[in-house]
């Protein structure tokens, strides 16, 4: 039976380092703080909300929780985000994702504080990454998969990762981050060919891809380390990552279960970030 | 015996293509027109810049030549761009890296206007190519390997290809383009393991590592394609490349050889750049 790489752990682990930042920058009188903005009343919104909000209190950064009409037309959301850019007492913020379909969601994205976008939705915040700069923001996603492996000692210096998936919120950017930290890595996709054999030669196999069932016991030998970044419903309408995570835990040397694994640390990684842009902003 | 993959007849290829749209715009009153902006006298500068010269001549491009102090200062070259920038006959502004060490390179790098940065020397341009802009110029040695592989109808589909290599001008945009032609691409470099035995499974090896025989027979078998980006001198005082070319070229498929190889493409990569630059200025 494989290792079991839960999140929680990560999650309290970084909450508790980010915590004492917090109460040292509001010592000085930075009282670190979210702003939220959430179009409309979809359960995943309103569920990732309640998790931001949540981890913010543990962490003590506080939060400014703006709920939005979900007619609301584009110009009256960028009105409310101009608002929140300009507000000196908050230092990010998160608006939830995808934004209704009438909204022109590129100007949105554009629209945000670059110095406050700590979720990574302007494509230049995304861009800053891949040119090393070092006042990026950390993706969630990507970054909660980084604090998972360092949390746990898994290697990365001369190791070869395979990222199932080529997205650019997910397996683009955390395939830098992992060159960064100088891993050897191959990005397979739906086009690559033999996709089994080559994770099976891999150190660690990062699945991002989106399918359920997709990482079988075919793709692991006794020595893979698997992280699963997947979120997907089967056939029992219960959540599940993109491993066959029965077969693949009875082969594998670690794995992450979902939910409970990747998911539960991305707050923590936008709590951190949230530090990070206070402190930016203070200097 | 390798299959030499010559640059020659691709950037005669390129170049016929591109005189046909040179001589179209001009008809409609846009004659593309390309600014270099030369500071001293380095003669790797002086040779970059005559080729390009040549380049542009023969594809139909005007250029405006400006050659300036050694001792200039940032404020003074600063203002040579903005008058480039500024000059509406100019689409493309090509400046010979790198600059002076006096002179902050980061200040001239980040004004160059985006719309004329045909070299791609703006972070932000290459950033807009990551971020998969259609607006994105192509940078001129990632896109020279790509239009060897295209013109020697080299599949990329499925196929997995090892790049040598993770740097900013080279590696990482490469294997951006790679993935976004389907390929399953491995990036190695200075800290992977067992690097010949990954090349030697692969499909296509491009090295960028800046090595004079850093490939050599362990590397190939007689599938593999080989393409080799390194300008490198070797201790006859010769340029060479990073592949042991005697040793590689009696066992893999194909290879581009040094010069001759995928230097020749960069200038008519940069000429495609100018007329792209013209048409979205003009539109």
């Amino acid at each position: 039976m494989s290792e079991i790489l839960k999140g929680k752990p990560v999650a309290d682990s970084i909450s508790s380092d980010v915590k004492i930042e917090a109460e040292q920058l509001t010592l000085k009188g930075i009282a670190p703080k979210l702003a939220t903005i959430r179009v409309g009343e979809k359960p995943e919104d309103i569920s990732y909300e309640q998790s931001a909000i949540k981890r913010m209190d543990i962490c003590g950064i506080k939060t400014d929780v703006c709920v939005l009409d979900k007619n609301i037309t584009t110009q009256e959301l960028l009105n409310v985000l101009h608002q929140k850019n300009n507000d000196n007492s908050i230092h990010g913020i998160l608006m939830f994702q995808p934004l209704p379909s009438h909204i022109d969601s590129s100007v949105i994205k554009n629209a945000i504080n670059q110095q406050k976008d700590v979720d990574c939705i302007n494509p230049l915040s995304s861009a800053k990454m891949y040119l090393e700069d070092k006042k990026a923001f950390v993706p969630a996603t990507p970054g909660a998969v980084m604090e998972i492996l360092n949390y746990y000692q898994i290697p990365l210096e001369g190791k070869n990762v395979v990222v199932l998936g080529r997205s650019m919120v997910v397996g683009k950017p955390l395939s830098m981050m992992l060159l960064n930290k100088n891993a050897t890595v191959t990005i397979c996709h739906s086009r690559t060919k033999n996709i089994a054999r080559i994770c099976k030669r891999a150190d660690i196999i990062i699945s991002c891809i989106g399918k359920a069932g997709f990482v079988t016991n075919d793709f692991v030998n006794e020595n893979s380390v698997v992280i699963d970044v997947g979120i997907n419903m089967n056939n029992e309408n219960k959540i599940c990552g993109d491993v066959d995570f029965n077969e693949v835990a009875n082969i594998a040397r670690a794995i992450t279960p979902v939910p409970g694994g990747v998911g539960g640390v991305t707050t923590s990684v936008l709590a951190r970030n949230i530090i990070k842009a206070a402190k930016l902003i203070s200097n």
